[in-house]
């Protein structure tokens, strides 16, 4: 997606060969136009799939998520990462571990949203090891839903995540691909 | 805003006589139709107040403030609860205290974002007390931006946060008020 990458290049910072920081639009601001556009895109390649509910994890992944849900139609569920009041429900869990946080932490979606009939998208702002990724296909595997597809804002396509999650049958969609970080510079995958 | 206290009517779930519980379309499932009236309507609000930045917090806010961006034309900031490694800058910092998760957390911006040139909307999905807007408006102004106002999905009218800030000199808009919750039972403000 050619806004996102240029957006990328003009943006981002690589703060090492592993970590790419797109605060100024994605992580910390957000672009609005930039996150309609991205939503569209999801929609676009995932119009076929007869996706019936959307899947991210708090708090980055929402604004692409929601963009995409208004898009094709459909609810946003967002895997909450730390424990509400008003969070009652009996829970479905899965244990994930964030390179960025450095922290273990227990995400969790209520089983009052997700139905064996549901066809679910599963979007994320970033895949690398694909830990939150796999975590989400836990949850909703044990709601007994099916899962068409991921997408992907920013792929660091050097890390095993895409790959990994291919092996295992899933389609992935990834609006950028990285192919690394070197010199403080982003080179895209071809 | 009829659609938005017609949804709390149908699908709110009064878990208390000071807690509502909105999973179904707002703080855990999203309804992104839902989320894209508030933000035309946050809009329709504050239009003439020449707003540059949308501010929010983390991670109910963002769906709500991201559709408000689009309408206005502005980026959005959400303000962080939990440190990432990604948010090395200079952070500006304020302490609130969240009674549905019953915890004092630091919530912070980064000084990149925000500027004394800004005139700054506050989204949040909630206003009880006010702990959190507080926190939102004292970063803001520690930046030295100027605050239009605060646009607010849900107000709980009997707690404090809407007469105070109102008080302090705030506009705060407000669209739905909930005057009580009893009986299992939703009774807005006239």
């Amino acid at each position: 997606m050619e806004q996102l990458k240029q957006k990328i290049r003009n943006e981002g910072i690589v703060l090492s060969d592993r970590v790419l920081k797109v605060d100024a639009f994605l992580n910390h601001q957000i672009d609005p136009v930039l996150m309609q556009q991205i939503g569209q895109e999801f929609a676009r390649r995932f119009r076929d799939e007869k996706i019936t509910k959307i899947v991210t994890i708090e708090a980055s992944g929402i604004a692409p998520a929601i963009m995409a849900g208004l898009e094709l139609g459909v609810p946003v569920i967002f895997a909450r990462k730390h424990q509400s009041l008003t969070l009652t429900d009996h829970l479905l869990t899965a244990s994930v571990y964030s390179f960025t946080k450095q922290v273990e932490s227990t995400i969790a979606i209520s089983t009052n949203h997700l139905s064996p009939n549901d066809r679910v998208l599963v979007i994320d702002d970033f895949l690398a090891n694909g830990k939150a990724a796999k975590g989400l296909i836990s949850i909703i595997q044990q709601a007994g839903a099916s899962i068409a597809g991921l997408g992907i804002v920013i792929e660091k396509s050097f890390q095993a995540g895409r790959q990994e999650l291919e092996e295992a049958g899933f389609r992935v969609e990834s609006l950028a691909r990285v192919a690394a970080l070197s010199d403080g510079q982003v080179v895209f995958v071809e």
